[in-house]
């Protein structure tokens, strides 16, 4: 029952962009199942996190199911984050289905599953400069291009829920009572 | 790019049984796509909830693969509980793609979710009194017969985590230090 | 600019009745202004709490007012339970304007505050068979009569919400997801 | 019963200035009551938050004594922070009395509410520059003249309580054990 | 490093007692040093958990000193509970100094460190019936003799604190606003 | 009963060094005991506090230990933070067994002991710049020399746990998902 291979891939998708792409199809290259972890699932309308766990779900979604990945060889699972780093390996397993490894390149990441005894794998890059949801903000933010680096589902979902509109409110705050 | 429908079901599935499969099934001839919410997500190891929610998405995914019905028309999304009633229907609907209608029995849910706005469908009875996960749990508690009322895969994964033991174990205590 | 002598009382008020305006008026025959909790705040949409503290503020005022009750000599608090009673005492004191005596008969309230050195006083009791919310909502559940036993203003409202309603929905199931 | 009109308005109030006593006229010239939320109820002792919501409620309460708001025009309530936006506007909702309107010029508190479906106006800006907590407290904190920019019962109060020591405190350290 | 023996035993201790006492003799006849966890540390003025972690802390290490437990030979270490049970052993791992085998009874315990990969190790009963913390809680609270099941610095510190006057409070009440 | 002094001291200990035992000792020559409080006891594997509780406690007993303090004249409790001030008081008074004195010299403790009714000692610093564990964790990231700083148990187990190899791998995220 367990000759299932799963790879574990966490990752927070504000945007999912062409980077996250490459790595779920890299992941799927080794694993039979890969189980694609929606960190931060309860944070929304600030600028590092503007869209809901819901609204990650959906575009990704989308995207998988335009490049073709069938919706039998991955898992999408929203979870909250715990600030506590000593529990958070336990708080993530018991949410998630078995898996077999954890493919990060996130140091922090992988001391915490390694001192939990799993075994992990990094990835290799795929266009990091620009594949970067953190670049990818500054540029929906400044009204740079940004098309390019999200698969094209993304940008359509993004537009739809006017995500642009969005970040450039929360760029003046993104947190409730700032000020005065 | 909403004419997709979608119907939001959403249960505990301490075990998933035929019942939650002929609900399933009911709400996917109303619609294109369920969302099906595995609530109380993080709870385990408890008389009313011995599954985690990793393993409730294990084996209501294999029962759904068993039953034939596509990964492609439903979410399987793990949800943990607030507490507090007033602002669950905001919990839930932040943390799952859009959807058009609510299906539930629940007094409480359909109460809610109706206040909110949203609409809300009722689900035909399913052979009720057997089809029911309290029932299942009470019978694998007294070594009663009980595989007849869950898919089969569900029967196998719980044996797999050799579920029945650990219901038994939780049934003398499912609290830390109650006593003495 | 510590001469005003004020008085706190702390309630569920589900709902605000008879007995607790009979309260709030021995209080302010002692003293010059009272500072109602409101507490359980968080709570609604259960048996035991079924109306939003907005909901209970609203009441509470509306039947104050009817009361001749001057809204100058009483200020109204919601307060969040903290279900750890070594911080309690520290919690409603840090929400609410300083207070000089507190007016209690419920045994660990009494217990706390004295604990944290404040001065406690008991109230007179009046009908409290009757004068009880659970008697309340119990008749309100068995569509008894019960309208003599709250202020009129608190009869309309709650009739305006449908709160009647909302009992005895409650009363089927006040958690979600119990059961199956 | 519903044609009471009524305004929303939230703020952290630390401290109360006269550019919110400019609001708080300005909405009750359009409106019959005014809701004053006093947001992040749940901080106090720190450079951003120095006083408690009870402290605040406090001298807000005397402010609008003084400038002859009669107490039967406005609700002052506390409300705790949720850092979580998605819930945000049900946690507010739930806890205050039904509203009409918000009163609003911070863009995250108006994308919030419209996305919830409320109507949200806009303030007019009384002296900004001066009128703003931030301003006071640097003011207080380096011994200049502050006391023009808030209403003279909330000079007095803060004084009471030995506010501007406080803040003077909090500035070397305003979180526990930072170092060393 | 590593070479000294540690077992890990959990409890709530309200109050500590003979049965502790002789379990604690025991874990040290077969272990180098013992940690013991003060479990529901958040917990107190309840008839469950009646005391606070301070206040067990305090009667324990008394109890220990009487008993010529040396106090280089445990720890004693307050932790709070958290109610979900898939993350417990992480909390207390992350709390405790290294230990190499759990003593418990309890089959929740049990399972949870086994689960883990943790070594569980059952503890003989000593007279089970009377070193029953719940026993000794019912006779304080009914006026009976109790004072022999417990270490006589033990009996001594809850007498000091008006621990049998604090337990018969909770009786009638030991929920916040329980009713009317 | 109550003739026993006793002192409170609250630290992190990211790492215990040699000004926190010169701190003890101070404080022993003064009291009959002291209660070190382990702050922040709930993080870890950050840069801010790389170590665990359980980890801190390991260390500080074994300096302790090594330098002589004998194990019956001090507590050493590990408490979690909790980030409302005006309830931190009452959170660590429950959980430590009762004391006399404070001892800190941070501004912000002081106060809130101070407000709370506690006596509130200052402490002479010990070459203050040095003994300093931002110091030493900075010192330890840059591959500086900091074995002198800290006791000798210390450093043999901060490299027993490679912590200065965890400190590196904080050095670049200790936020989970952090990017991209």
């Amino acid at each position: 029952m367990e000759n299932r291979s799963r790879g574990l891939f966490v990752g927070r998708f504000q945007p999912f962009h062409k980077g996250h792409l490459e790595v779920v199809k890299y992941i799927l290259s080794k694993e039979k199942k890969i189980i694609i972890v929606i960190g931060s699932a309860q944070y929304s309308h600030t600028l590092e996190n503007p869209f809901t766990a819901g609204e990650r779900m959906e575009f990704t979604w989308r995207a998988l199911d335009e490049a073709d990945v069938k919706s039998d060889r991955y898992y999408l699972i929203p979870i909250e984050d715990v600030n506590i780093h000593s529990i958070w390996v336990s708080h993530v397993v018991s949410r998630v289905p078995r898996f077999h490894r954890v493919y990060s390149n996130d140091p922090l990441t992988r001391q915490l599953f390694e001192e939990a005894g799993f075994s992990v794998e990094s990835i290799p890059f795929f266009n990091r400069n620009n594949y970067s949801a953190t670049e990818i903000r500054q540029r929906i933010l400044k009204g740079g291009s940004w098309e390019d680096l999200v698969p094209s589902q993304v940008v359509k979902y993004v537009k739809y829920v006017r995500g642009d509109h969005r970040i450039k409110i929360l760029a003046s705050t993104d947190k409730l009572h700032d000020k005065p």
